[in-house]
C-alpha cells in the first residue's frame, strides 16, 4: 500500500491547489515539489475558481485567515467539489478563536472534505464545536497517549463516518481513520512540534497523495502521514553537532526528497486497527 | 540576569502573538520555536482580539502593513493592554512612507509598549517623526558607532522616559534603555545584515523575553539582544566554505536552538551604563 | 559585459521594490541581499508610491495577485514610470486564470515595462492572450528545445519590438531579447524547477540588475539570467548525499552571495544570437 501509494504520486505529478498561510506556504510549496507534487498558491476569491479547476486537488488551510480569504476557501471548495477533486481541510487553531471555529464549522457544513487533517484539540473542536486549543498546538490534555489511543480511534472513526470522510490525527501517536478503518503510525520525532509548519506540510503532502490515489483515500492519507515521520527521522538521522530546527526544517523536506518506496515500507511503523 | 532571563523563557514557554510582516514570518516563528517560545500569527481584526486574549505578549511588526493589519494592530494592541500583556513595536520602514510614518505614531500614541525595538533612523523617526530612512536599513549618516554612542544612549533613555517604555537600538552597537538606565551590547556580526529579517527575528525574540520575564522588562530586551548577537557569532564560526547568507540563516536559528544560558553569559559582551 | 554588469551591482547597491508573492518572498529578498541589491517589500496602495520614490526599480510579480495588491501594482507602476525607474513584471501563472491574464495585459498596457520574465507559457499568453499554462510551470509542448529555439529567439525578438521591452524566457534553455539583440543562455540545472521560486528569484535578481545598470538593460538582464544558472550549477556540485531541494534551495542564494564577476564570466553558457 505504502509504496503503491507513493509510486502514484511519482507517476501522476498532482497539481496542487492552496489556500493556506503565508507562515509556513514556502516550506509546503517545497514538500510539495519534493513529494513529487506541483503546487499552486491563490487565495484571491476572483482567482480561485479558475485556479482550482486546473488543478487535481485543494489544500484548505485557515492558519492567518482573512476576511476575503475565507470567501475564497468556500468558492474555491464548492468548485472543487463540483470537479470532484479532493479536497482537505487542515483547521488550524479551530478552537483558539470564534473566527476560526465559526470559520471551520461553517467550511465542513458547506464543503465535502476528503480530509480533515489536524492536532487532536483541533479534530475535536470539529466534532463538538468545544475543546481547548493553545494557540496551534494540542492541548497536552488532549494528547493522544498509548493509554487514550483505543478512544482517540473511536473518536475518529466515528467523527469520520458522520462527515463521510477521511480524519486524521496527528501528534506523538498518528491516526488515521474512515468509518470502517484506522491506520496507526507510530513514525515521527518530538523535535518536529519545534519546527512551525510540519503540520501544514503534511496537509499538502496528504493532499497530493490523495489526489494522485483517488480510488484509496485512506490509504493515501495513511501513506503522507507516515511518509512524514518517516522523513522526520530521516533528517533527524542526518542532523550534525551545533544543527537546530532551522536546518532540521531543511533536512526533512530533503528527506522527502530523496524517498523511495522500498525505504518508506520498509521503516514504517503503521497498524491497521 | 541573562541567564535567569534565557531559563525564564525556558521554563515559562511564552506564547507570542505576532502580526507581522509576510517577508519574515517564517523565520520569526522558528526563531521563537528556537528560544523556547510558541508562536501563533493572526492579522484579520475579527481574530486578533480572541487570539491575542490566549497569548501572553504581542508582537506588533509593521513591514509589510496594509489597511485591514493596520486595524488589526490597533485592535489587538489595545486588547492586550487590557489584559496587561507586554506589546513590542517594531516599526519596519518608519520614515520611509507617510502610512508607516503616520502608524508608527498612532500606535505610539494609542497603545502602550514595553518595548520598541528597530534601526536607529527608526527610532529617531519615532522620536521627532523625521530623520531619513533607506528603505528598512539605518541611514549611514546615523549610525551609532563608538564616537556617537554617547549621545544615542542619552537619546535612547529620554525617549524611554517620554514613552514609558524599554527602547532598543539596534545596529553595528546596540542599545537597550529605559529612563534610567541602558545597556550597550557589542556582540553580532556585520554579516547579519545580509540576511533578510534579523531585526524581525530579534523582535520575536524579544517578545518573548518580555512575556517570560514581566517582572523586568529591561533586563529581558537586552537578553534578547544578546542572545541574538551571541548566535550570529556562533553561526558564522560555523559557516563553511561556500556558505553564504541562506545558510548562515540557518545556523544562527540553529544555534540559538542550541543555546545554554552559560554560554549566552560567557560571551555576551554587554555592561551598563 | 557580465563582470561590468555584476560589478555595478556590487558598486551601487540597488534598492528594489518588490510587488511579490508571498510564498517565495523570503527567498527573493535574500536573493537581494546576496547579489548585493537591497529588498524592501510594499504591497498596500496607499503606501507603494512612497515607497518606490525612495527605491531604485521595482520588481511586480503576480503569484498570488489579489485586489488589494492589483491595485498597488498599478499605482507602483505608473509612478516607477513618472520616476524613470525600471520596472520588471513577472506574470506567473497569466494564462491560468481570468483574473491572472486580464491583470498581466492590463499591467503591459498600462505600465511601461523595461523587462518582462517568465516561462514561455507565461510569454505566449503576454503575446497573444491564449496559449495554455499548467499551472504555474511552462506547458510542455511549448518547451524550448535546440529545435524550436530558432523560432522562438524570433518570436522573443517580435514581442521585445511591440512591447518596447526586453523579454527574458526562462526554462532548460534561457532567451534574452530586445528588438534587436537576442542571448541565449545554456547555464542551469533541471533540478532548479524541483524548487519553488527559483522564477521569482530570478526576476528579483535581474530587477537589481537593470537598475544598477540602467545603460544596458538587455545586458544587465542577460546577465541575471547567466548568475542564476551559474548559481544553480555551483550550487549543485556542493550538494552532498541525502541533500534535496530544500537545501538546493539554500545553496544557490549561498552561490549567489560568493560570486565574483571573474567565476561568473568562466562559467557562463552565453551566446549573442
Amino acid at each position: 500500500m505504502l509504496k503503491e501509494c507513493w509510486e502514484n504520486v511519482q507517476k501522476r505529478t498532482p497539481l496542487v491547489h492552496n489556500i493556506t498561510n503565508y507562515v509556513t506556504v514556502n516550506d509546503v510549496a517545497n514538500v510539495l515539489l519534493a513529494c513529487g507534487g506541483s503546487p499552486i498558491m491563490s487565495d484571491e476569491p476572483e482567482d480561485v475558481e479558475d485556479i482550482t479547476s486546473i488543478c487535481g486537488g485543494l489544500n484548505i488551510n485557515i492558519g492567518t485567515l482573512n476576511k476575503r480569504t475565507i470567501g475564497a476557501m468556500f468558492l474555491a471548495g464548492k468548485r472543487a467539489n463540483e470537479l470532484g477533486h479532493p479536497v482537505l481541510l487542515d483547521p488550524v487553531g479551530t478552537g483558539a478563536s470564534k473566527l476560526r471555529t465559526e470559520t471551520a464549522d461553517h467550511l465542513v457544513r458547506e464543503v465535502r472534505f476528503s480530509v480533515i487533517r489536524g492536532n487532536i484539540s483541533e479534530i475535536k473542536t470539529i466534532a463538538n464545536g468545544s475543546g481547548t486549543t493553545r494557540g496551534v498546538d494540542a492541548d497536552v490534555a488532549d494528547a493522544v497517549t498509548e493509554e487514550t489511543l483505543p478512544r482517540a480511534v473511536t473518536f475518529a472513526k466515528e467523527l469520520a463516518k458522520r462527515l463521510d470522510t477521511v480524519i486524521a490525527i496527528t501528534g506523538a501517536i498518528d491516526i488515521v481513520a474512515d468509518a470502517k478503518t484506522a491506520y496507526v503510525i507510530r513514525n515521527g520525532r518530538p523535535e518536529m512540534g519545534r519546527i512551525t509548519g510540519t503540520g501544514c506540510q503534511l496537509s499538502g503532502l496528504a493532499t497530493a497523495y490523495v489526489t494522485a490515489n483517488p480510488e484509496q483515500p485512506l490509504e493515501a492519507v495513511a501513506t503522507a502521514v507516515t511518509l512524514m515521520g518517516v522523513a522526520g527521522e530521516i533528517g533527524f538521522e542526518r542532523m550534525q553537532e551545533g544543527d537546530g530546527n532551522s536546518t532540521y526544517r531543511n533536512r526533512i523536506i530533503d528527506a522527502i526528497y530523496n524517498m523511495d518506496g522500498d525505504t518508506l515500507e520498509a521503516r514504517a511503523k503503521i497498524e491497521k486497527v
